[in-house]
């Protein structure tokens, strides 16, 4: 009997064993050794495809960047998405954001981010749907019907194949983040992983909560924040936010009538030269592609996080064999280079609903904690829509808008809702850790622990 | 004949001679030498008093800097008024906006302004009214009843006993210009200059028009656009939007009701410790009479233009006894220090009619040009009050809201109206010159020429 005890524990083991090494053995294939241009660093990191439809050849890029100053393996598990539609979280959220490196103007070497999120997090970006940076289809038509609801759905297989990669993240505490546009990627998914979960005892996907910045959140409240934005910040006329407000207030923000899309124009001829994800910077002037872009005005006011000169840089690296090489990126050829944003992904997108806050009411009721944040210089998806959405769910308040702080300064500014936090950055862009590193990561650091953000008073500091 | 003529002609030149001798005798004792810690410069400074009234003991500080780059004697004459009420212009926009100099942080010594406005005209800096700054009476009571009407009355016999002490200012162009509560000072006295100057052939005044920047122009207009402001800046919660729509909309700027005045204060402890006078920037964190403002929240909603750490260097700068003597300052012996700003000024100040804009439109009519500028990151008298109360002209409009450009970058935005143009300086706070010198400058510079501001294509360039 105890022979037959030890031999079915031995069975046990070696199954489990097994299980875990054949799991580790694809991991270990994913591992990077080293980025072309790369600083030592202590942490691991792990990139590759994970195939999401067999049948149709699709598979979508992943970057994990382990923790590194708390141990990785307590350390929970974050999803961060990029919107767009179509740019990739590689090319903005990790490389120029809240990544552990920055591309270098150079665009073959890499320097320390100073405010990495991985420094309290295992950060996991996803290049997604199918044809977003190095994520692709054999089907190619896939290109051209990407949606929210596929894209939900295609992650959501993303998550669960890839936890069959790395079982050691299975059942850690798991947060879905995000910026612009993944206003919509995050909660859609949320509620995804939330539904499936319903029932099961031990989920391994553990979904704690979400956050998102500078978020789409509802296209009739975030247009008339958007318009009241650009008035009050002086970068349109009285005659073109009249108009604005008179015919596209009830539009939907990923296709807007002709009517619209004209005034639009206008007031983006009116914004003049400006970089309208973060109104008081300079503007790159090294590239006549985004001078193009920003005078064409087809876009600036979609949500298209990209900051013009690093978007450049990482175009440059992210093409080069040898990056590619490293990443185990691209190894299908694919037939066409690696951009940051994909026009076809984003000209033909499909299904986009006008609010996510039926999903918000949805997840507040059970329990998941949500955070949002804004960067209030930010004139494409601008902090008075985030606050005209946010109000639109009436929730309760648990501390009144108050000044938060950072090193003596005010950082921004903080609202507790009874299910969800509000927290702006002063000064801050769409790319909220890009143009305030070091407030981003304290953002950050404060959502994982459900802390609201700190009064002057309140002096921890943990890095 | 001849010989009578010859004496005749005589008598004239001895006449002119003798007035002018007396005058320049006058001038020339106002003469500044050198100011302590004042690096050398190629033009001339005069300051001194001016009596305004001789039975009260009334007696008016000014600081003419003179052109340079351009001849003084053809350069136009431009006053410059700080407001407060109470403020000084020598210690604000001498010391730390348009001046010729910037004082140093070791409050001794100084050091070049790059962009003085002397360098395009000949700057008089007044402190008015009686009580602000080097500006003193021999009646107190002048200090408990200061008001609109004195202050431009007091202001206008400055103007014509100076011009007594410098005739060859005389008949030349002449522009009022100032910011804030100043905004109240300039078109007054503008309008008091215009009436006065009504049938008179060669008026010695000869007033071509009036610019202000940041300028209380009309209380509803501006506290609607204040309250807007603050709101879509992120300042304030919503709940404070609100309630202060519902109580101060109406109230008279300088004396809110004890209703209002209680909500301000709220809205003031939300906004926490920033720089209200310039919303992005880090705020001075030397003095604890700074920070003591800021928490006491009674004064930062009015308009008193003040960069606490500058303000603090010109305390001590204007206050030493070797100033004082080379400025010909404090000659009588003020029983107080010298401060930027004056309490009591502000304190009791009487009367301050709601609107300016009765003033424009006489003064518009009278072809009068004028020219309204904001620096769009002041939360103290913001940009969407100036642009509420201007739109309350119902002017018709010859060049609609467009960017305009200084080196390639986005200056600000600009609209031409008949009769008024009004122009934004992006990112600029209450104190346009002092943050962003280059750009007030030019600004200052196309308000001389009534020039548009610049389109990218417009590459007229004189600095």
């Amino acid at each position: 009997m105890a022979a037959a005890a030890a031999a079915a524990l031995a069975a046990v083991l070696a199954l489990s064993c097994c299980n875990v090494a054949s799991a580790t053995a694809e991991a270990e294939a994913d591992r990077i050794a080293s980025l072309p241009g790369q600083p030592p660093v202590n942490f691991s990191m792990y990139s590759g495809y994970v195939t999401v439809d067999a049948a149709a050849g699709r598979a979508l890029f992943y970057w994990l960047i382990e923790a590194a100053g708390v141990p990785p393996e307590s350390a929970p598990l974050v999803l961060w998405l990029n919107g767009g539609p179509g740019c990739s979280s590689v090319g903005y959220g990790a490389s120029e954001e809240l990544g552990a490196f920055r591309i270098n103007a150079d665009s073959r070497s890499l320097s320390r981010n100073p405010y990495p999120w991985n420094k309290v997090a295992n950060m996991l970006f996803l290049d997604s749907p199918a044809g977003v940076g190095y994520s692709y289809s054999n089907t190619t038509t896939d290109l051209y019907t990407a949606g929210d609801n596929k894209t939900a759905h295609d992650s959501y297989t993303f998550l669960v194949n890839w936890l069959e990669r790395f079982p050691q993240y299975k059942q850690r505490d798991f947060y879905i983040t995000g910026e612009s546009y993944g206003g919509h990627y995050v909660p859609q998914l949320s509620q995804l992983v939330y539904r499936n979960n319903k029932g099961v005892k031990k989920p391994v996907l553990n979904l704690k909560g979400f956050m998102v910045g500078n978020a789409v959140i509802d296209d009739y409240h975030d247009y008339i924040g958007t318009f009241e934005y650009l008035w009050t910040h002086g970068l349109i006329s009285d005659e073109t936010y009249e108009k604005l407000r008179l015919t596209c207030e009830f539009e939907v923000s990923e296709h807007p009538s002709k009517e619209c899309e004209k005034i639009l124009e206008v007031a983006s001829a009116e914004q003049g030269k400006i970089d309208t994800y973060s109104i008081y910077t300079p503007t790159c002037k090294k590239t006549s592609l985004h001078r193009h872009r920003l005078i064409r005005g087809r876009t600036p006011w979609l949500p298209r996080g990209y900051d013009p000169c690093t978007a450049q840089y990482s175009t440059k690296y992210y093409n080069l064999p040898e990056v590619q090489k490293a990443l185990h990126a691209n190894v299908t050829g694919i037939p066409y280079a690696w951009v940051a944003c994909s026009d076809p992904i984003y000209k033909y997108w499909k299904d986009s609903p006008r609010s996510m806050l039926p999903i918000y009411r949805e997840l507040i009721a059970a329990g998941k904690r949500i955070w949002v944040f804004s960067g209030d210089a930010d004139a494409v998806v601008p902090l008075p829509g985030t606050r005209y959405s946010i109000d639109a769910l009436f929730l309760p308040t648990i501390s009144n808008w108050y000044a938060w702080y950072d090193q003596g300064e005010v950082g921004g500014w903080c609202q507790v809702y009874k299910g969800l936090t509000l927290v702006t950055i002063r000064g801050a862009g769409h790319e909220v850790p890009l143009h305030r590193p070091r407030l981003g990561l304290k953002l950050f650091e404060h959502f994982l622990r459900d802390k609201p953000m700190p009064k002057p008073a309140d002096s921890i500091q943990t890095f």
